[in-house]
């Protein structure tokens, strides 16, 4: 027999999907091929059209089949605002965790010149026309709180500022339900400098 | 927009997959659209095959693509050799860790007489009629050593008896490299009380 097993074959093949090693591409290519063949199936459709059909959304750069992206198609959405995230991930977590109507830019990636990433790659002079051509009151600059992220975030803080825009960035400080023994130092010691004041009763509306 | 974007469709089929919880099948999604498309169309592409060519082997019930399977297709495999397994998987962990050149029967499955699975539907009247036409020498049971196992194991005991071929079942005992702290105590009982005598130097070929 010349062509190694399909079996091994479907194997070999899940082990591209990040953190599946080969016990795991083993037991889920025996699960689809045992108890849900259906649902096998109708990953491999999904995912052949995903491949083929996903392309980038032609104003924020996000993830999507159509020319513009849900969000920017909606006309609901407030176009004063604008959230610059780094990658399509972010855009599903800010949607699900928070009531934000604005529309967003996304990176896909962060500064990172060692890697050849300039802000050529990151579309940043699309940003650039977008805040020229409509400039949004406020940009929220949403990148991660990592060495990277916070590089890419001065930069783009420097581009709005160049446009007269309005910047502000997520709060940092200890996560809900934290416990200051387990958080870092740098992320208590920032909470610890930018402490807010406590008002008696709530202020503002 | 009425039907869903595809990147959120391509995320929820990702967890049909075992083990993948919703952040996990957005990174992959993520990972297979933003770095590795070629080898996502080659996933689905593989996986569309597989699930719909692959069957189960007429001589062992073995997952192939083919009439027989590789190994019962080999004219070179020790047909007086059967070692009966639970799931396709065991296959590929023995051919990959043992130099066995015999042949295997696959149950797809354990004995599990609350789950409906009875001996009808591990194939064992299959089994059966190959033990009467072709009786092995040797039969090897090696399922796993659960409960669920063991009760199989002597159940197939039994069957082989029946037709006078002699057993022999996986040794059990502390696993190589394990210490005998971290071995649980019915392993660490078991592999005390059938302690072998060590020979001043080895015996036998």
């Amino acid at each position: 027999m010349s062509a190694r097993p399909l079996l091994e074959q479907l194997i070999d093949a899940l082990r591209c999907l990040p953190g599946v090693g080969p016990k795991s591409a083993q037991r889920m290519a025996l699960h689809l091929l045992e108890r849900d063949r259906e649902r096998g199936q109708h990953l491999a459709a999904t995912l052949q059209r995903a491949v083929e059909e996903i392309g980038r959304c032609g104003q924020c750069r996000d993830l999507t089949e159509h020319e513009l992206c849900a969000i920017c198609a909606n006309p609901a959405r407030d176009r004063e605002l604008l959230c610059v995230v780094e990658s399509p991930v972010d855009v599903l977590a800010l949607e699900q965790a928070t009531t934000y109507r604005g529309t967003y830019f996304v990176l896909l990636g962060h500064l990172s010149p060692l890697d050849g990433i300039g802000p050529a790659e990151l579309g940043l002079d699309e940003l650039a026309e977008r805040l020229a051509s409509h400039p949004p009151a406020e940009m929220i600059i949403a990148t991660n709180a990592t060495v990277e992220g916070e590089a890419t975030a001065y930069y783009l803080q420097r581009m709005a500022e160049q446009h007269g825009i309005q910047v502000s960035v997520l709060a940092h400080g200890v996560p809900l339900g934290g416990e200051l023994e387990y958080t870092d130092q740098s992320t208590l010691a920032h909470a610890f400098e930018r402490r807010q004041a406590m008002a008696g009763k709530p202020t503002g509306p």
